[in-house]
């Protein structure tokens, strides 16, 4: 069993969607990647930032899940991260009402002693000089460096983006976000460019066309649940990242062969994560309904046929 | 072996995509059909029309694919169905520059004795009207009726349409043609919605992201292959019809399972007409590149997890 390291944010997320409206409800990346790693049984601990409105109850249920938050710096006089958003009727479409960075303008991460033996780490979508600053605080490289990033730091801050690009095995990244990196119109050229950047693996993310995981030569697709109802598709992305990391972590196995169960629980998670509100589904999830869920995955893709 | 009968266009495409363009060359819905479906060694007939500038090689060339022709009326003054479109750097966007119906607009299909009795009966994309007219001069049911359909004729023939899609057993669409029928944007509720009009199977085709097949609560995914490059979608649905009532004709075996492995092929034939332009692929296409292919199929989809 690894001890995974998570650094993202921690946040207030008010969605709107067709189907309903939220007030300010807990959100982040570091939050949605916890509690899908979480269902792994993995010792895992969160490096993020809030302020002194976030609700303790918040974090005491990240604790009960065994998720360390010693990592979390509260700082009293600030405010916590905020970010609303309201979806189209077409889910894959959403328009950013509001974001206030507030406390994240100058977070300064601090990896915690208990975690700086990490085997895992997974760096959630942030600015690339504060993922970098982590890297640079563990002392021995842990075995698997897992990160997510998106569009907004290719256009600003792309030279720091690549030094850290340079130094994971992972890369998990949307389509069009594969595209703009690469330069390539085909995922599958994409993929065999960003590898040369720096990851030996390349995740692609397409929402609910599924998932590519390309490692040289090779390649493995994932796909999303056809499912009858997406309630809320905010935190998706991260729940994959939980799931594939926190089963990586579970098992301590990073070979290609492993890497494809990982993602199949990735998108299994994640077809959880967006039928209820913000983490509300993440939260009362059972390991039975999990495995449940594996089995569509099995009958959605398996099939046999004889090679002649 | 069961005996396959075709209907739909045989036409002149003239096709521009960012690598290319060509002249008028060979096209249409039931020659796509045919070449695809010829590779699972079934016997199989065309029921279509075309001019008299229709070459004589073209029509050799099916023959010598075990194609039977003898359906294809040759209007002798008249010209042969003609499209011309041009794609958009993103090949999931296309104009149309020509149509012209020209000897399509009076067709009026006549079943071959021969084929009267067949047992797999393959609408192509047409005018409800014709695809009708088929069905009933089939004596005695076949054993499964696919249907081929395009929004255009739910915009314009819509109860024309119902008619059809009423008497047939699979109908293959793609995402947004599904929606619009349907009136669901979850294609999961599409798919319910219009397995109540008629067809117990629902194929979407969801283009370079797979094709999903319903029944009843079951559901299976083919993906694509993910590609290099694509070089001239023109045809990769009709390619795919083809291979799924091909090698479901060619098994004689319409259970669940084996239009699993049925709508495989149909995307593994896919994969391989999008190399080239027009038919040109499906032409030269051989035994041994299907079979690899396949592998390449299994390699990106099966996983092996066992359920705790």
């Amino acid at each position: 069993m690894g001890k995974l390291l998570i650094v993202g944010t921690v946040a207030f997320d008010a969605i709107e969607t067709p189907f309903g409206k939220t007030d300010k409800i807990l959100g982040g990346a570091a939050t949605y990647i916890g509690l899908s790693a979480s269902h792994f049984g993995v010792e895992s601990g969160i490096i993020s930032v809030v302020g002194g409105d976030f609700p303790k109850e918040y974090l005491e249920m990240l604790n009960k899940k065994n998720i360390d938050t010693s990592g979390v710096e509260i700082i009293k006089d600030g405010k916590t991260f905020f970010w609303s958003g309201k979806y189209h009727n077409d889910l894959n479409f959403r328009d950013t009402l509001i974001t206030e960075l507030n406390v994240l303008a100058d977070f300064n991460p601090v990896v915690p002693e208990n975690f700086k033996d990490c085997d895992f780490l997974m760096l959630g979508n942030l600015h690339p000089a504060v993922q970098m600053s982590v890297i640079k605080q563990i002392p021995k490289r842990p075995k698997l460096v897992v990160l997510d990033t998106m569009n907004f730091w290719m256009d600003n801050t792309l030279d720091e983006l690549m030094d850290v690009i340079k130094k994971t095995d992972v890369i998990a990244i949307n389509d069009e976000e594969a595209r703009q990196l690469s330069g390539e119109y085909s995922l599958v050229k994409a993929a065999q460019v960003i590898q040369k950047m720096g990851p030996k693996y390349v995740i692609i993310k397409k929402g609910e066309h599924g998932a590519l995981l390309f490692n040289k030569g090779k390649v493995f697709f994932a796909p999303a649940l056809p499912l009858e109802e997406v309630f809320d598709p905010t935190g998706a992305g991260d729940t994959f990242a939980g799931g594939f990391i926190g089963y990586l972590a579970s098992t301590h196995d990073i070979s290609f062969e492993n890497m494809k169960r990982a993602v199949i629980y990735g998108s299994n998670l994640a077809s959880f994560s967006v039928e209820k509100f913000g983490t509300e589904r993440m939260e009362s999830l059972s390991h039975q309904e999990i495995q449940d869920r594996l089995q569509q995955f099995k009958e959605l893709t398996q099939f046999e046929i004889k090679l002649k």
